[in-house]
């Protein structure tokens, strides 16, 4: 998507080799017309899977995931991530360990909105190692809803989320891929490599 | 607004005399389409303002707060929650009681991305008794922000949240304003009366 690369290429930070950061338009300060151009393009890239449902993480999910909603008529539900959960009655949960902050959080839907009749489209804002959709994918199979695909805005093509998602089979439809943080800049994957 | 009383009534379950949970379009599943409605009636509540940005508080604000950002062409910005922060190098910040937790949050947002030129919409999904939203006036101030007014989903007109923001001059405008949760039922201050 090449306005989203230009944006990022315009206003992103990198901090480090591993790290990149948007905080301008996609995680502290949101840019409502980009989000619903990223919103548009999900739509476009699962228009055919019948979704019922979209599923993403709070907080910097659900900009995209709400515009994404709004573009294929359906319902939006946000995991909520907490430290750790004593009752988890009504709940599908999953752990996720972040290797950036080194430490685990629960993931947690409540029972009510997620069914084995759903078929479910999961959008988070980046993919790195996957632990966070693959998170996701654990509460929707403890749901026995059904997985249209996985929709990303930016994928860190250069740790192994996405390679693990693909290799499962599961569409994976990422928005912009970042091949390298190397010297301070960032260098972004072919666009039609990423599209296969 | 009418059809946001219809779902409250048709979808929300009054937990106790002070606990209305609508988890079921805004608090944890999002209904794309009723945000895209409220985000454009706050538009034209506040057209005439000259808001160049729009500030709210992560999770539950974000959908509203970004379908407003849609409509009135500005960027959204969320407040971040924590526990306690240790640098607030870099960062306004404001200390929030939770009544209902019991506990204290500090909200954060980097002074990257409010400055004394913006003139800013709080949004926020519930008003209660205004601690959060008067932690983000407080950021405001120590940005040196113009307040252009406040937009409420859902206001509990028995706390005094309401009261505390409107006897201070600010336009306070909640778009669904709750006056009593006894015996189970919601009852909707008169819409005339909310207006004012």
């Amino acid at each position: 998507m090449q306005r989203l690369k230009q944006k990022i290429e315009n206003e992103g930070v990198v901090v480090s080799e591993s790290v990149l950061k948007v905080d301008g338009f996609l995680n502290h300060q949101i840019d409502p017309i980009m989000m619903q151009e990223i919103g548009e393009e999900f739509t476009s890239r699962f228009a055919n899977e019948g979704v019922t449902k979209i599923v993403t993480l709070e907080s910097s999910g659900i900009a995209p995931a709400v515009m994404a909603g709004l573009s294929l008529g359906v319902p939006v539900v946000f995991a909520r991530k907490s430290k750790s959960l004593t009752l988890t009655d009504h709940l599908y949960s999953a752990d996720v360990y972040s290797f950036t902050k080194q430490e685990s959080n629960q993931i947690s839907v409540s029972t009510d909105y997620l069914s084995k009749d759903d078929i479910v489209l999961l959008i988070d804002d980046f993919l790195a190692n996957g632990q966070a959709v693959l998170g996701m994918v654990s509460m929707l199979e403890q749901a026995g809803s059904a997985l249209a695909g996985i929709g990303i805005v930016i994928e860190k093509g250069f740790q192994d989320g996405g390679a693990i998602l693909r290799s499962r089979g599961i569409q994976v439809e990422s928005l912009a891929i970042v091949d390298s943080l190397a010297n301070g800049e960032v260098t972004f994957r072919d666009e039609k490599a990423s599209s296969e």
